[in-house]
């Protein structure tokens, strides 16, 4: 995990439609190396698999009405759809957790960079698939091995300012854990698990900001080839003390 | 903040020591350009300003060997006076807030790295005081103006694994605050602002490891020069749904 760190905006990608081969734009728009790490937002996943509803024909229940405070109510009716359990609200602000368990802000259902008025963009319905389907195309076009996050801005609690997380992952390993290696004392390190892919996601999202039509990054000269779940980063229910 | 951006791992920083004058052997160590981001582990600051306690002599209270579980209450004792408020325990594990208004595991008492058997190393006193010497360390001695963060690592609600945020800044806007700002679509975004510090003290982290003896790491070609303090990331209680 030494050595210098490069993080490379992609930009020069079009504007996403459903059906675009997100591999083939980004494979085009980059020169990928083998190891690197490609940081795709989820919102430019979400575009090309289709994952945007419009607001028209929306009918909220009494539930998403009172959520909203006095917000558009069919917006958090289509939160509540994402949602398997309302985490806290102060309307019309929703922590929700979703299908995949992730706890988040509005069940990670966003207007903004939308395909225009009254749509919302959902989080891909399953974030590794894209991950693994962009990993393969950039392997078959670039003829290279890449690792992949699929990334999403995500509040915290007890801290300000949003920052990026990894939803979905291929070809690397989110967690990184000390357990049994020895500090420069020659301690034994306890339970220190790293969310590499966490800290990879936010490193991406420094480059590539939320305006300027970039919606990926390349981070390069890290060692973190392995297996594993954009899952793996949620607490599982029985350790977590915060649900 | 587009732009590539660099990672650079600051090594052969010798052990450190209470008094040790940090920013003369980063200075030694690194060569600093303008406008770099130079961020340093939380423990190598506590150390060098003696944040480092013993655990003999301390007598822990009943509160501490009740929070202790079968664990060493001395510890726990330490993390209650590093403590204003417990958040959620289940011991031997406890979530505090410390007095700078940090909310995390063991209010910051840390037991790995420390400097031998029965020490503990806890939180700099004023983590933004830390970042300000250390900028002007590097001021007098390198001749360039760079950013400081001091960082720690912090576990999530409903996430696993740490990922390092910023306890300390100087020189640099801790948040970037997107309101008011057009996405690439031409709609305003709301209520959208970016932890770029703690981003920032993450991207560092991927670099420092935490067995490796890499105290420090610069984080170069980013525009975030600013003013602004690391409480400014802590959310305020009034705001906060989470306490």
């Amino acid at each position: 995990m030494s050595g210098e760190l490069r993080v490379l905006p992609i930009s020069g990608v079009p504007e996403l439609e459903e059906g675009d081969d997100l591999a083939a734009l980004l494979a085009q728009a980059a020169a990928f190396e083998a190891n690197d790490v490609l940081v795709v937002a989820q919102k430019a996943v979400s575009k090309v698999e289709g994952r945007v509803v419009s607001l028209e024909g929306i009918e909220p229940s009494d539930r998403a009405r009172e959520l909203a405070g006095g917000d558009d109510a069919r917006r958090l009716e289509v939160v509540l759809r994402e949602s398997t359990e309302i985490v806290r609200s102060r309307p019309p602000l929703v922590i929700a957790e979703t299908r995949h368990g992730f706890v988040c802000a509005s069940a990670g259902v966003d207007a903004s960079n939308a395909k225009g008025p009254g749509t919302l963009v959902l989080l891909p319905l399953d974030p590794d698939a894209s991950a693994r389907r962009l990993r393969e195309g950039i392997r078959e076009l670039a003829g290279v091995e890449v690792g992949v996050v699929v990334s999403d801005s995500f509040g915290r609690a007890w801290r300000r300012g949003t920052t990026d997380v990894a939803l979905g992952v291929a070809g690397i390993a989110p967690l990184l854990d000390l357990k049994g290696r020895r500090d420069s004392m020659g301690y034994v390190l306890h339970a220190t698990e790293i969310a590499v892919a966490d800290e990879i996601a936010g490193a991406a999202e420094l480059v590539m900001g939320k305006t300027e039509g970039i919606p990926a990054a390349i981070v390069r000269g890290l060692t973190v080839a392995g297996d594993g779940s954009g899952s793996d980063l949620v607490m599982p229910r029985e350790r977590d003390l915060f649900r």
